[in-house]
């Protein structure tokens, strides 16, 4: 079954790098291709897949819906690279570091416009009812509102002295989670699943995406830097709020908040003050309720994930899920 | 008749005034509001009415995709206006200046999702068929994919010393025309036109938007600066290749043609050089080409139009079209 479904992937990446565009105006097509030549991990596309197996459907219906989604991310990730003035991406240079700042943004728009061409396959192919399209639109629109939404509140919480934790997993739960909600729900629509099973797979979504970034926030404090690709401490140095962040702010004596709050406002804090503040995450303990944390979102999919024990791949989507949060078990 | 369409300009209005969206983040929204506030001149979702009621539709129906179309119009002006670095827009400071690129990509970015949103009311009434269902899609998505190629082309004009007069057309077909052409399909297609009216339809909107747009290359150098509301001579100053540039380019001699060629690198012209510029485009008969030029365009909508010739509206919209080109006639 599951080698199956890695034959599928590979379907999704042919799709996906034979997507057809004109040669011409290169300013506008060149930055596409480089972005999706590079297939990362293709985790949300994937997830679509998986919406769809899971709930009894066939998975090259999906495909459609799986790119869409796929496009969807890698516009987000331009633009959101312009916004963070961010020099990398997967190892490479970002489009708006290499093209700048109106080639990143119109290509962004394209990947954008060509994400919602890949949903018309469903109307054209009469694979979706009336109903179950604008279902099918409804949803992935959702999702482009809870992204932007999600960004604008994270730029926002850089003028912010104080973030509380729930306005926090608001945000995560919109900039990170909603399109892997979305992802696992567009393939339940695309197989006609009940709302009861699209209720779940949005949920497990939700709560693998809050985890998912969670994770992401410690992993910038204990990772191994060879094997996570940057540098400890990026987001210290960035004055980002993150999780870790948010919480030391909450639980630190007056001297280490305003100690903090510096660091947050300077974003250049150098290695000193990083070890500093990662010293202080683990003496407040916030490492330990961060991976806590993690486990409760995960264990909340996983319960979500438990409606479909008897689907076929309820396991290879399990493994799934721990890998995307480097479990072991 | 008239009257009855100048009720509906109302609605439309009312309907962009009152369309929903949450106070929060204001980061993301405050900028939508401020750039739909301004009613602007509504050009663009005034031609989806008078498409459909050229067809003979219910111009009511028309109207969520003419908030469509005018939704995608204001999302390219804001991330236009940051390719641009223009600082004002309809006499009022651009989303860019007042919020900064970060907000002005976002908040254009929910407007692109926002008019694709108002697509799916034609799928939830069951007002189109699928099959007129998909042809919206796709005619809206052709004309957001031609938009960004045309303002690709136009960035990658900046670079070249030579642009074919040919390819200067393309561009503005697909830059400013685009929009047009869909802008009429679009209220063509909601009133279930045949195929040849929707090609009629099309074809008097890219005449029509390549008329207007050489029309605003040639009132910037002819218009009264009080009524046109912007300096004279501010395209030459930018070093843009218009028509009328490019046309200069191609018929001046020698010298003259060095002159051009390096007011349109150094984009810093002073107004000596920007009259020294008009003089030269008076001495080669470039205005005279240029006013020619838009009047063959023009018939050729006329012509287009002459096909709903029995149609309500018909008189009303070569009214429209006149009054849109500046012509007393």
């Amino acid at each position: 079954m599951s080698t199956n479904l890695e034959s599928i992937y590979l379907t999704l990446e042919e799709a996906i790098q034979a997507l057809p565009y004109p040669d011409q105006p290169g300013l506008l097509y060149d930055p596409v291709k480089y972005t999706l030549a590079d297939p990362g991990k293709r985790i949300r596309s994937k997830l679509t897949l998986l919406g769809a197996v899971l709930t009894g459907g066939d998975p090259h219906k999906a495909l459609p819906a799986a790119i869409a989604i796929e496009l969807l991310h890698n516009f987000t990730l331009i633009h959101d690279d312009i916004m963070d003035n961010a020099d990398t991406r997967r190892g490479k240079m970002t489009v708006y570091r290499k093209w700048g700042v109106p080639t990143a943004i119109l290509s962004g728009d394209i990947l954008f416009g060509m994400s919602y061409q890949q949903l018309n396959v469903y109307a054209e192919k009469g694979w979706l009812t009336g109903t179950e399209f604008v279902a099918l639109l409804s949803t992935f629109q959702q999702a482009v509102t809870a992204v932007c939404e999600g960004q604008a509140m994270d730029i926002e919480f850089e003028g912010n002295d104080v973030v509380p934790l729930p306005t926090y997993i608001e945000m995560i739960s919109k900039k990170t989670a909603a399109l892997l909600s979305a992802a696992l729900e567009l393939g339940g629509i695309t197989s006609k699943a009940s709302l009861e099973m699209r209720s779940h797979l949005h949920a497990m979504g939700t709560a693998a995406g809050i985890a998912f970034q969670i994770q992401d926030d410690l992993m910038d404090v204990v990772a191994d830097p060879s094997s996570f690709g940057k540098k400890v401490g990026g987001d210290i140095r960035e004055g980002k709020k993150t999780w870790l962040m948010i919480r030391a702010l909450e639980s630190a004596d007056e001297p280490d908040a305003t100690m903090l709050k510096q660091i947050c406002t300077s974003k250049s804090a150098d290695d000193i003050q990083i070890n500093q503040v990662i010293r202080l995450y683990e003496n407040l303990g916030i490492l330990q309720d961060a991976q806590k944390e993690i486990e409760r979102y995960y264990s909340e999919a996983m319960n979500h994930l438990q409606f479909f024990n008897n689907a076929s791949h309820y396991d290879y989507t399990r493994t799934f899920f721990d890998a995307l949060l480097n479990r072991s078990s």
